[in-house]
């Protein structure tokens, strides 16, 4: 009598999650097809094979994918959350002009209860298009911070400061304390970090940016900063300091791997060069460098130089949206007349960008892939949406033909989020009524 | 005892569907707030306060959009709907090259049977992302005309011909009879009409491109073709004949209200002139002008000097989207960056794009905007999409915030084809399978 040949017991594991196929952003950027991933303790414990997954774990839940492709969470380098108050209350302006006339006088008047709304507004619609983690930049960001940890996603927070008095602080040091209290209210919690962040090099002297630089060394946390958004800005520096703003940065030894700096529109070939030396870190922001009239990056001349260039939305009220999809497909298809080179910035490269890239911009670099032994935040794209029929490649039609609507899941550290049209973690209805509430009152601010 | 004042009988109407809010795109360009709209016979019979027209009608049925805005559906000016099977098949790609290395090849052989897949997939997602007519220009376009009428989308049909052989027709004067007979074949249907395609001015003589103006004449239909899509293009012409693509159509006095010219990204302000002066119209495709590197058209400055100018998707093999609110907001987003002005092309002048001068382009100038008297084709918005909260403008929503998935309900002539996620014209899983397997055959056929 013949015995069936030894087969190992099956492992337990938290989760299998089935997919027609997973992207998985890894090193060698593999799509696998009929696929499956075993997550464990909030970390993806295998991908491969969905046979031969389903043959050696034992899952306690199981979560059938079929006629999904599954991606890592998307990663918004750069965000001003409680801003998706303001969407589409000031349109079709320039920079300035929309700053100083429009959001700064009703940012005046907004206190912690019209922050959380906003807050949790963004964390809505990041959740419902497919961001995991993104990392922030505005005021009360304890507000934000508890807005994305009740939700469950990961967030890095940047209590923002200028060099002049805000509505927020009297003077930049005055924020000093406040992040140091930020940075202990959340010590423990795995889905929040922080940042420091001064608002720019034309509103923070030289000074305090170095000693906010020193701070970030000593918390040893990542520095952000706006930096050459746009002609404008450029000019501004030139008027304050006779210098461009890479410049400021580079000579008080600013530039560094812990530096992210966000846009960088307007940068000279030499400039891209000291940014690729230094190790620096850059966000682009398309989709509110149009609306703002700010200009187009040379995205793949920096990506060229070696410079680690991410992706995020920027606010809601520049933007309209928090909808990585959109300024992925929109870095890909700007690469191009940027560089006057329709191979620029191709679809692999954008999802890099919304992706790896990304993390490393917010200093959690072990974000964007799906991997054995990385944090198990993932989205799956509904295939049976018209416009992702039919499949060549699923990088493709990530970048180019998706809306981001098509994200039917969210989950972030094993955690589902969010499930076919189900909010898991926010009262979507609640803060509809909530957000009405908001929009009638900062109609009232604008108008007095 | 006293008598109620006389009450007006409510009329008869076969639908009343109510909104909270709808962006009519009337002339005064109004939005209704808490409103309705009656129909009757495929028309709009009249729209108004919500609580007035309950008053006044008795409707057959009553569709309610509560939580919704209406906006009427949008038009697309060109698109190549069997291409659709094309979707992702090559990218990151110049023009010429992406034409006569990867799209040729594959489409000399394409069958019925394939286009009429393609077709279908256009048509769904068309409706989806709220589309309801749409000027295309193909090949084998009674196929397209079938694929429409069947699912109740109007469309003008373009049956496309170079001057050299195509796998089409031997010659340009052997598409004359498919037109004939195309005109014939849907003569009585109201959802089809035809329009005269000649490819470009650079692969149709002179001579056939005047020949073709005339037969648009004399059947009265529009007149479509190509044009100075890109700087490559104008140095085609340039080389061929000496001239620039507008001046070619200048010279051979084919500058006519009747003729809509797509794309004009490589115009001299000289030639936008001359668009303005013969009341030409001009169709924008910022996403397909951005994907294949052609350039960024002067959109804004075409409208100043009073070109018409419509929107487009152009064909899901160079966008890769068939989605009108994508193409939309790049419009407004582009056109600022163009001329360096964050007020141009705003957000009311994007929708009109999309909508009433759309409706011109085509021919068609009675859609696109929801009134009394007009066409009752349709769209809804869901407002409970967080990207859409809080509501601000509702037309800045549409343009900047939307990404055209929040479409729930698709209506054409009082028809409705799709609600809440069901198509009701089309077998939406049938034909992803359908779909599946033409992407196969295109896989072998580029491969041989």
């Amino acid at each position: 009598m013949s015995t069936p040949a030894a087969k190992a017991t099956p492992a337990a594991c938290d989760l299998l999650v089935r997919a027609d196929a997973i992207v998985t952003q890894d090193d060698e950027r593999r799509v696998l097809t009929d696929a499956a991933v075993a997550v464990r303790n909030g970390l993806v414990l295998e991908t491969g094979d969905y046979t031969d997954l389903e043959a050696n774990y034992e899952p306690a839940r199981r979560l059938d994918m079929s006629g999904k492709m599954l991606l890592p969470g998307l990663v918004n380098g750069h965000t001003h959350l409680p801003m998706t108050l303001l969407r589409g209350f000031a349109d079709d302006l320039p920079l300035m002009e929309w700053l100083e006339r429009h959001i700064w006088p009703v940012e005046a008047h907004l206190d912690e209860d019209l922050l959380r709304i906003g807050a949790q507004l963004g964390c809505a619609e990041l959740i419902r298009t497919g961001c995991t983690a993104f990392m922030n930049g505005y005021f009360h960001e304890h507000v934000t911070g508890e807005a994305a940890s009740n939700c469950g996603l990961r967030a890095v927070l940047g209590e923002g400061f200028f060099n002049f008095p805000s509505p927020f602080f009297p003077s930049a040091e005055a924020c000093w304390e406040t992040i140091l209290k930020l940075e202990g209210r959340f010590r423990g919690d795995p889905l929040i970090r922080t940042v420091v962040t001064p608002h720019a090099a034309f509103t923070v002297s030289p000074e305090i940016l170095k000693a906010s630089f020193e701070l970030a060394e000593k918390l040893d946390v990542p520095w952000q900063t706006h930096l050459a958004e746009s002609p404008t800005e450029t000019s501004a520096c030139q008027g304050k300091y006779g210098m461009r703003p890479v410049e400021i940065l580079r000579r008080n030894g600013l530039l560094s791997p812990r530096a992210t700096l966000h846009h960088c529109v307007d940068v000279t070939d030499e400039e891209i060069g000291q940014l690729a030396g230094a190790g620096v870190n850059v966000v682009h922001n398309p989709a509110s460098n149009l609306k703002l009239c700010s200009g187009m990056s040379p995205v793949q001349k920096m990506l060229d130089a070696g410079v680690n260039v991410g992706l995020g939305t920027d606010g809601a009220s520049s933007n309209n949206q928090l909808n990585m999809f959109r300024d992925m497909g929109l870095a890909a298809l700007l690469g191009k007349v940027r560089m006057g080179d329709a191979s620029a910035v191709n679809a692999q490269t954008a999802l890099d960008m919304a992706t790896r890239r990304s993390a490393r911009c917010i200093g959690w670099p072990e974000l964007g892939r799906i991997e054995a032994g990385y944090p198990a935040d993932m989205i799956a794209l509904d295939l049976s949406s018209p416009n992702l029929m039919p499949v060549f490649s699923h990088v493709s039609h990530a970048v180019y033909a998706a809306t981001g609507m098509e994200v039917c899941m969210t989950m972030v550290a094993g955690e589902v989020l969010y499930l076919y049209g189900e909010f898991r973690t926010l009262d979507i209805s609640g803060l509809r009524k909530e957000a009405t509430r908001c929009a009638k009152w900062v109609r009232h601010a604008s108008e007095n």
